[in-house]
């Protein structure tokens, strides 16, 4: 992480031909935060004081979504009160949610810009309010009733695509066990719950991430929460970013078994093409994702999951073979296909599925910038030929 | 503008202590761009190599978008061909129109909630492909498509909500014309449709406000332009941005008469209140765009108009008694308000007029950032309690 001082950036000299900061920002500290931290040289990522991965083996997704928005994890009387205010706000009018599965449905090709599009309108249907309007707990209030509704909308829409009919969020059922409901619904065992459950923790949040960067830049403007998740979302969509997370899977499909990995991984990289799954932008070594995700993919066994077992070796031996030093391994999308497939959500519900674990992040990012009422506003060096020229008229220009 | 090297920046030590840049990263250098510059202490802006208000002055908001978009104003022949090629994308099939509109009307009670639903809608419509997926005459032609509907969108949605049959818009009119023409059903007299003009022309790019650089940060990940362009129109809704471009008329309303306005001013500030449509972050004397904006308002006379100026020299006036070393003046936003009401546009339409010609802006930005194939993500400074923790089990929390 580089560390530019605010004395340095606030002393330095006006010249207007100052070098502009790392491209996409890389390592440059924007902010403070209280909420999480990545350090990639240690392969350790935290939420505020607890391990991610030592949560996502211990805590259900509704304690960690409490420890990062209220700041602690909560007491058992907390949890049911949390469960109950989240479980309100999945409940919507049935017309209303019908009408949100139809906007969402409307000529839409893509599950991330049907659930964009729902969530904008959803937005619209509460009525909500800039957030410099609200004090704290009604920004809360603003912001878990549009996070719950990710896994009802997205999955009210899936199923329409499929010709099935959506189905409501059951009052029995926990938050991961009622997203598998709403997608599949088969009543889900315990073993796919629990593997859901733990892909949720471990991707609720990452750093400043440009989806959880994007919902901090619209939130410092005081816009209202629908419009800095539905940005995050269109962020969240791009294929460098959360897009694509079944690219892993589809090379699985190629490989087609394990015998075969090794001579595959072999030509990609004869190729020059980059093995989709492998080597992160801030993990220089194991991405601690990853490694839990493989056990867990490991605890629900299966031919795919050998698979992606013997690949991961394989692939490894390759990278190695033609490392030029910096070592690559297997990320948090190789083994969360595994795992997603394996628990019956479909490809196209893998995108999603992030959405509905990574937008609570976004809520306590949001809660947090609201505190700092500045507007984000950077500056760029300009580098085109110099102002101002005369304005040629329309019949002089050639 | 602070200039925060690159060599500072990567070459510094890596300590998670560092001091993040200044709030709102204000005055930092984040990118190099060809398209323009605001010159603060100056009071000048230009896009490329022409000052902002000399094109407004001369040309028309085509010609002003091809510029930014194209890097070159066009010839007549390329303006002929630049007008066709919009006039197409701002056509769309009766039923999806309609079916968009519909979809922005759902429960929704602002205008900008409105317009980022159904431009979301459109991109699902549009079928659009990750902008990383095409190539440069494939994005400029996404782009044109997005933003060219927003003005159509918009009002149609407008004349819903008043009751009214949406409009399409018209092969003799021109962009701006058809922009009044749409939201008024009224046939736009020529000294309007050279105020608005100047208006679009003069606010279509501002540096890296929060809207463009929201626009930059999710295209940086690959996603489609209209992700890109419903994030950044959710930044442009928040009350620090764009979102209440209405509250200096509100004022003029308040004063009522031009000798009421000293002792208005002398209470807001008495209070502590601020007086809106006064101050800018970046300029600390006179904001060109008002300059420009004012002589418009004063071609078109009227009882607002003088109002208005009158008002503007008594605040003027009270904000020097008060200053303790910086000049307050009228903003963008003190004469952009009368211009518009004079032109016949709505007050609730002023923040969608904004984004009218902002988009426009936003397209240039985002076809750059597309060169740039580089995720923006910076980081954070963390500074909660220290990790790990190990984590108490449920029953044990107090």
């Amino acid at each position: 992480m580089s560390t530019v001082s605010s004395a340095t950036a606030t002393s330095a000299s006006t010249s207007p031909t100052a070098d502009p900061l790392p491209a996409g920002l890389a390592g440059v500290v924007v902010a403070t935060t209280g909420l999480s931290d990545v350090r990639g040289e240690e392969g350790f990522y935290h939420y505020r004081q607890y391990s991610a991965v030592d949560l996502a083996r211990g805590c259900s997704i509704e304690e960690v979504w409490h420890l990062l928005l209220r700041g602690h994890l909560p007491t058992a009387d907390e949890l049911a009160a949390f469960r109950a205010t989240i479980r309100a706000a999945q409940v919507l009018p049935d017309a209303v949610r019908d009408s949100l599965a139809a906007v969402a449905a409307a000529g839409t090709t893509s599950p991330m810009t049907s659930l964009r599009t729902s969530l904008s309108a959803l937005g619209g249907v509460l009525g909500l309010r800039p957030i410099w309007d609200l004090v704290d707990a009604e920004r809360e209030h603003d912001l878990i009733r549009v996070a719950a509704q990710v896994p009802v909308l997205t999955a009210a829409a899936w199923r329409r695509s499929q010709g099935q009919q959506p189905l409501a969020p059951r009052a029995d059922l926990g938050y991961t066990a009622n997203h598998l409901w709403m997608l599949t619904g088969i009543e889900p065992d315990e073993r796919a719950v629990r593997a859901v459950e733990r892909y949720l923790c471990l991707t609720v949040d990452h750093g400043f991430n440009a989806s959880t960067f994007t919902a901090r830049v619209i939130a410092s403007t005081g816009a209202d929460v629908a419009a800095c998740v539905v940005g995050a979302l269109g962020a969240l969509s791009g294929p460098l970013h959360g897009g694509a997370p079944s690219r892993a899977l589809d090379a699985l499909d190629e490989i087609g078994s394990p015998e075969r990995a090794r001579s595959w991984a072999d030509d990609q990289l004869a190729a020059g093409r980059r093995i989709m799954g492998f080597g992160h932008a801030i993990y220089r070594g194991p991405d601690p994702r990853s490694e839990l995700l493989k056990e867990t993919a490991q605890g629900l066994g299966g031919p795919l999951v050998e698979l992606a077992v013997a690949a991961e070796s394989a692939i490894n031996a390759a990278l190695d073979e033609v490392s030029t030093g910096r070592v690559l391994r297997a990320n948090v999308e190789f083994y969360a296909g595994v795992v997603m497939h394996e628990c019956s959500i479909p490809r196209e519900m893998f995108t999603p599925t992030f959405a509905v674990s990574r937008v609570m992040g976004w809520t306590a990012h949001i809660l947090e910038q609201g505190h700092d009422r500045k507007i984000i506003r950077p500056s760029a060096r300009y580098a085109g030929p110099p102002p101002p020229q005369p304005v040629p008229p329309l019949a002089e220009r050639t």
